[in-house]
């Protein structure tokens, strides 16, 4: 176990804050509910990002960039939408400091704006204020962007990448002519959301539809992915919105139709943020820090020597060098860890805690017999391998651990889900952690009340549901819908 | 003429604003003082963002990210830093909105916060005071941090890319143990900027250090890349800043030295921003709208068919498509504008505004012939090749656009800079336009004194000064330095 990591089954909690900070993943701003990302946490970000962007591109989508500051005014233009965002927005209110009497900077009152400022929670409003300016005809239909941003969402109670006041994140926000083609592209985006889920982050996800209690404020559907975290907790992991017409009608967008008809346009939209990072840790992380699939580890393969004096490093160099940038223009991110002051002891431990997926040990022995030594941080094992093979195994090996921590995964999950038929089982699974398959009668009232009793909330209404023969777990009256309920960050 | 731009030598600010909404790049915001980017203008700046940060990282520089929120008192720590921002600042004071008695959106008065938040308009004050967490030891330094983030400095008179209350750009902020190695980071940079300004925008750049009357607001030096604009006006495209121990004394940053001694750890910040889009246009564009130089170009090559029928674009598909798919794999970024309601005159003109390299058009003649026709946009000359040679002779040609476009901005460079010794030829060549290379007795009097009278500012001194028997242009004093005025964005 790493030195000042909290076990993870004693305090979940306090394990996950504690590996944040010692793999130097992010850090707390000055700003309450503020977050610095720090470069190695940033790292992992730049290659999630990277992912997500190439898939949006490959599927049509442009990236563009609107602006931060909203006019208090947009907000209220859609209902639902300002109901949801007005209890967590930052305001601007005045445009100059000036330094007073005291000697002491204060905001200058002269400097009060007209109308004040919304710091953007999420842009629709923004962006369907600049469409009615784009959009006139079929012509200029279908617009697909995205953005990658910042957004503020007021919080007190701050955890680091899960909930922040400001976070980053993607939004996309498409426009269409008609209702098909704008569900279908939900859908589409829902499905990279998940691919990129699976194949690069190794974390497996429920995909489904949310209630209408929990759906995106100014939505019509909202379908999400949802991970079960190390501690069998929920976590919304991406979400993307049907918005029908809701955001045209606030904002007047109309285009003429092949016909010659005026009709209100049709909308998407959809994000996956920071919490990411997030999720990534509570999935993938054990005792001994992170453990990051091969996808998106910044540092895949960790080269550690085994030396006393340069001379010593020298030859180690001279031994392992030629396979190091024969890795590397394979694409393979490989880091020779050469720290003379650090024992080898200290750089596995570092290195554990950083979760690199592979850990090479080269020493006199290793030269000796031409091997390496080979650690894996999936499953701790170790072994050696002749080193005129490490050109071939070093990739397979990634492969074999990117697809072995899916698989785990996979199988945690799967082992907490339960089906269950009785309220007092759903209670005591919900309280001993794990997601409830089960029915659902469909009120608002169901939900409610199972929510203020148990913590639990349904994360989604799965796609494969099935509703045969299925009785709510609360009311016991026919079953609307088959849900998963669990407890969530 | 493309319809719909002014003339660029008719009035060029309204030329500027034509291209930029013509060729879709941008579009104002509906905040006073913001902008949109659109996907167009957004593609260039991914391309210009990438470059920049492969540069980075190649020299040891990492991505984070910090907060956008600043508290009001950090801005106050570093006095010369407040009194540059104090009243361009976007000052958060609430954190709710409520619905009122008129069912109107109004502030929660009951949300006002306790000390003010400023959205950041630089963020060294945020980073210094995590870089005091984060620096005990030598052993911590040096800290070599980017970020790519949006900043705001409230403006009233918008330019778009040039002059907006927000915009998007990097900032480097680096901690060294010792001044050289800072001095040296700040120089490195500057070398950086250079070369993706020569070789990327071919955008031609004076270097040198600033006066102290336009140097950064807390910097000890400032060192800048300046650009001379098609209208002869100056346009400070880059600044990376020496900023000794200033930030480190208000923020209290010590280390221990090697030798046990405690000392203040020294600085530099650096940074680029969307305005480089603003400067891109303003050098290459001319009457037809956008010129790009190849490296930063989206689309390098469109190709445009001359058909009918699906029948006849069908051929000249099979005709064109090997060696659009070799072109591609590659690297180059090439596109098939197939669209069928535009004539091939309008997509002409559209891809001539939007500054594509290279054009190649394809009719039956062509295929007849086994041709293609050639248009270079840079110099509009158009030829016909050989289809055979397709494969090698594009590289070749978008290789020699982008240098014969760095030639033709650095010809109408030189050719602008002017070496005299009168303050009446000064005032004519600043009014009629161009750069003035000339003594200055380094006085903020007499700098000051110029400004007044010609609207020219010192935009640098250059690394290759020669004050020998060098009178200053206003006073006839002896030259402290060699400097070059302009009229400057």
């Amino acid at each position: 176990m790493s030195k000042g990591i909290t076990p993870k089954s004693e305090d979940h909690s306090k394990w996950y804050t504690d590996v944040i900070t010692k793999a130097e993943l992010a850090d707390y701003g000055p700003v309450k509910g503020t977050m610095v990302i720090k470069p190695y946490g940033f790292a992992i970000w730049e290659l999630v990002k990277d992912e997500f962007d190439r898939q949006f591109k490959a599927t049509g989508h442009s990236n563009a960039y609107f602006p931060l500051f909203i006019p208090k005014s947009f907000l209220a233009k859609e209902a639902d939408h300002v109901e949801g965002f007005a209890k967590e927005c930052a305001i601007v209110t005045h445009s100059r400091l000036m330094t007073d009497d005291d000697n002491t900077i204060q905001v200058d009152p002269s400097s009060k704006l007209e109308e004040e400022i919304i710091v953007r929670p999420t842009s629709e409003t923004v962006i369907w204020h600049m469409y009615k300016k784009w959009i006139n005809s079929y012509r200029d239909l279908p617009i697909l962007i995205n953005q990658w941003a910042n957004v503020v969402r007021w919080e007190m109670r701050t955890r680091l990448f899960l909930r922040t006041s400001e976070f980053l994140w993607q939004e996309g926000h498409t426009a269409h002519s008609n209702k098909e083609e704008a569900v279908e592209e939900t859908l589409k985006i829902l499905d990279i959301y998940k691919n990129v889920s699976h194949k690069h982050l190794a974390m497996p996800v429920l995909t489904g539809r949310k209630t209408n209690a929990e759906k995106f404020a100014g939505a019509v559907d909202t379908y999400c992915i949802e991970a079960m975290m190390g501690d069998k907790r929920a976590l919304q992991a991406g979400t993307s919105h049907y918005l029908g017409q809701n955001f045209a009608k606030a904002f007047d967008v109309k285009f003429q139709t092949e016909n010659n008809n005026e009709e209100y346009v049709f909308a998407s939209s959809w994000g996956v943020s920071t919490r990411l990072i997030g999720a990534i840790i509570m999935v993938h992380g054990d005792d001994n820090g992170l453990r990051l699939p091969p996808a998106i580890a910044p540092t895949q393969v960790v080269i550690v020597p085994f030396f006393k004096n340069d001379e010593e490093l020298a030859k180690i160099k001279d031994y392992i060098d030629p396979h190091i940038n024969q890795l590397s223009s394979m694409g393979i991110r490989i880091l020779f860890d050469d720290r003379a002051k650090m024992s080898p002891g200290f750089k596995f431990n570092e290195w554990e805690l950083k979760g690199a997926p592979v850990r090479l040990e080269i020493g006199f022995k290793e030269i000796e017999n031409n091997e390496v030594t080979v650690f894996r941080r999936d499953t701790k094992q170790k072994n050696s391998i002749s080193a005129d093979t490490i050109i071939n195994h070093v990739p397979t090996l990634l492969e074999d651990i990117q697809n072995t921590m899916f698989n785990q995964a996979n199988d945690f999950m799967k082992a907490n889900i339960f089906t269950i038929d009785s309220y007092d089982e759903f209670k005591r699974i919900i309280n001993e952690g794990g997601f409830v398959r089960c029915g659902w009668d469909g009120s608002d009232a169901s939900e409610q009340k199972i929510k203020e009793e148990t913590k639990a909330t349904i994360r989604c209404i799965p796609f494969d549901e099935n509703t045969n023969n299925l009785t709510c777990i609360f009311t016991g009256k026919p079953a609307k819908h088959e849900v998963i309920f669990a407890k969530a960050y």
